[in-house]
């Protein structure tokens, strides 16, 4: 059995792994750390948890005798930690935050880029960053194009669209439930940080340079996101054969039909659909997932059921349901 | 291992029930009855499913040879199908419709009123009647008000409020997007059938007669109930200790903080809390539920584990997030 | 030609002041107070607004120069104000906020309560506290029956459901969009202090003692209020005809439809409806506005129309369309 | 003083129509034609409606006397229908509907493509096809860079997000309250007939041909329509003053804040705002109006203005007010 630790439990990644944790077969402990809040009860902070346990702070005996530390921290933080936790003998790191993703892309140190669907964390991996809720979503759209060599030379236009708890677990303004419902706008147009990690995701899969336009935008919906992807077609090869053989046998991707994002609602699973419009030469595929599962902490689980040698499905079946 | 029969699986409550016995670890085979999609895959009718079972018919050896039979049929159909299903030998049927609980609240036959939490099926119990949503949190907010004596004569007044999944899976003009969104409102103002239920309900619980006044409402949101409820208070008697007190042991109700539905969301859990205004001299009770699962599929569950002998809780946690 | 000044204009009853006044055919010019944000063009916080104009201060010239004065302030800041203005020789003074509610009730001071279709401003009133919207929604389901001797003594309960506006522009943690969404709950069981300005008002319309229970709700929404009102029925006098003669002649309510929000959003209508539940004895009514517009700004425009001579319906009609 | 006809009345763009013409100050006669509910009172269909008229037949003689007829008529319907009103001397067609508009465009008859803020109407007018929802906050995020040059050869991708009245007025089982809400998804990835509109007013601009490829979506609000717009930029010429130029002297257009559908809520507001991706090469322009005012019905109303030499924001200013 496994101890687990959750850096950051309080926030809407950190306590959506303390629930997929919580009922997770192999995993015996859980220990929730959140530095604001060290020792009130957890349930006074997260409505729906009924246990009696508190917040423990990141560097607690609960928190560094873990087999495995889940890093649900705001950007800039998890290089100091991991020190931490590396000098406790913490054996396995995941780290759901930006900071280690581009260097494991460019495989410049010991860490794994998770993208459990399409690049699969090998057996004993023990240093895993977590994909953004956008890369996720988006690769899966582009994933299959990429490896087959469908796309041509040229920019990949990526459009997504978030529920709002993407933006975090922390009151603002242009979030109060008055000013965000029916809202939808785009965002941070010229400098989300998801942009890069795509361009250097999609230079894995194919080995090309594809320059991505990312437009991120929010809807007004709890969770959720959609990305929709353009791609240049080379105008050869069977675009939809491709994408059905490449998630064939994969039970958390769901091919052919429209994605929705409530379909996928409190889900581990992905909805992938693609087209070819003739016209204009694109390939156009979209991608649902939950934002905070598929988009965050399922995948760290699945990562970690990767790593440890577990079945990749134990504790993500049955999380869900639609609505 | 137990083989379970879903009689109108297609229904918002028929695919919860679904969800949740998919996953049910003492249950073995779930058969998904649905007369009007016979054959046709079930995933072609709901989203999140993956597995590629067809909906069957309801007098199919599937459904006929089942250990208990879920019927999640609309109201008047649930006798005729009793029939069939003791015909066939089956030994336990669980009816999630109105048509037996008014009986069975009267003991004017073999059914029991399965309220689960307050009035604890039995084991052995195999013809349960699984009781409405607006009763189970209406009655969750009063019973430990009306079993400790402390309402005196009087109408109890329920305003109860509903997401718009409690009105079913077909499309109305009234429930259409763009006419739902933004609106709340009362309708059934003076012919709701859970106020004859919750009226002989609270009778059960302390002997008397007690008139209920309940006013349902629909709220801009997909799932979630909370009922108000007001009760003349006799003036003795520690309100908030019998409160306290009734649901010390039970697992599925939150006694104490503000309820609210999206704390409960997907999960069988019930949120309880009480004041006494001294001003009137009523007791104000308040319980959210989510109205699909402890209003519904969950409660039908929780029924079933108590009937076979199951812990209560099985294959019941971890299944709701919050949000 | 009348000069007007708001201040509070930057929250959600002052903005839709501005809103109002400055299509309004009898107003000349509008000043904007805000002393958060005195010198800021007006555009910058209300993306709606086109003008140039900048929030003036409180004091300024441009606000002690108006012919009518609207506080839109937090409670506890409008006996302080008013002096200033009364001390500059403004004429009129109509208070949105709590301050003045109760004394003019109580009928202690100068000051009208200015339920515009129900207890009318005269011409020249020059001090008009304005009603709470839950008042406003509440009274007005209430009054027909009061008026006509139809509620038998005992408590009244006021079962109101709000949308979000009505809790304010300022972001809060329990408002976040993600916390908000499908989301029904109570606050402030015991302390809302419309309570006291119900009974009051109660008291107005028949001469007698009418306690009040009043438990506020918030939904999902944006815009929007339900008052859903209980009332002991004397068992004598029609009730339907009561309702249907008192609102006859009033442009702005609208009896005989189940009220819904979604139909008076944006406007300056209420809608009302009434059942009698012969089972417990109780009058039944509800009645629907738009919380910012009927309760509060609308009103207010109404009382200054009524104050001035004006048509009372001027600069209020078209302003809204359901959805 | 102008009598108008609207055809199509009970639709969310017929009702619309009646909202603004109702209380439009050069308008004197409004008549609501809708053949399947002729003879009922409109407000029986329309709850905000107060007035006592009914639905008359499209070939009533109140429809047949009108001098400005508006059809909000499913495509398909216009054609016929303008036979009957050219035989009957009706001087003025506003066709809200599609069936016109690409004849217009291709200046192949006498209809005028009414995109009011780019394409002026001119004075005497009297067959005006109304630009389609989606091109109308594609074109206005579009024109400035075509008209001025900045776009190269190549697709340019229009990414839509509506909300949901944008589906029209009849239940439907994906639009169905509890299957929307949580949802935000594609629809009819290959085959909008607004492809054609935006490609050919699009060539209209600047003269050049530009395959447009564009994937509608819906999200879950009632009213807002956002279009993103990628535009392969030439590199040469300044992006933002050209859009800060072009709308300089036009009311109804916003530049220069990242437009969001919430603040343009019942409105004839479009918010626009643009930015160049230098890493990728492309314009990326953004365009939010209400569907239902500057998206159709708002428009219309312009447009006449404009063709009967009213002022073109006559009837069209202080309707909307954000949230």
């Amino acid at each position: 059995m496994v101890q687990a630790t959750i850096i950051g439990a309080r926030g809407y990644l950190g306590r959506e792994l303390l629930r997929l944790l919580t009922h997770h077969p192999e995993v015996d402990m859980v220990h929730a750390a959140s530095t604001s809040t060290v020792g009130e009860p957890i349930r006074d902070h997260i409505g729906w948890f009924r246990g009696k346990q508190t917040f423990v702070a990141h560097d607690d005996d609960a928190a560094l005798d873990a087999d495995v530390v889940f890093l649900a921290t705001p950007g800039g933080e998890a290089a100091g930690l991991v020190q931490t936790y590396e000098a406790a003998g913490v054996k396995t790191v995941i780290d759901l935050s930006r900071d280690h993703r581009l260097a494991a892309l460019r495989g410049e140190d010991r860490w794994i880029y998770g993208l459990a669907d399409v690049l699969p964390t090998p057996k004993g991996a023990n240093r895993i960053a977590n994909p953004g809720c956008y890369p996720t979503a988006s690769l899966l759209a582009m994933a299959p194009a990429l490896q087959n060599n469908l796309v041509a030379p040229g920019p990949i236009i990526v459009d997504g669209k978030s529920g709002v708890s993407g933006a975090g677990v922390s009151p603002r303004a242009d979030l109060h439930f008055p000013e965000m419902n029916e809202s939808v706008r785009a965002y941070n147009v010229l400098g989300h940080d998801h942009t890069d990690e795509m361009s250097a995701a999609a230079g894995r899969l194919n080995g090309g340079i594809h320059p991505v336009r990312f437009t991120p935008h929010l809807v007004p919906q709890t969770r959720g996101l959609l990305s929709t992807v353009y791609m240049p077609y080379t105008g050869e090869g069977d675009v939809e054969a491709a994408y059905e053989q490449a998630y064939a046998d994969h039970p958390f991707v769901d091919f052919g039909r429209e994605p929705s994002t409530n379909t996928v609602r409190l889900s581990n699973n992905a909805q992938v659909d693609v087209d070819v419009d003739e016209h204009t030469g694109l390939i156009v595929a979209r991608c649902a997932i939950d934002n905070l599962v598929k988009g965050g902490s399922g995948t760290a689980v699945q990562n970690m059921n990767l790593a440890f040698g577990f079945d990749p499905s134990t504790g993500l079946l049955g999380t869900g349901g639609g609505l």
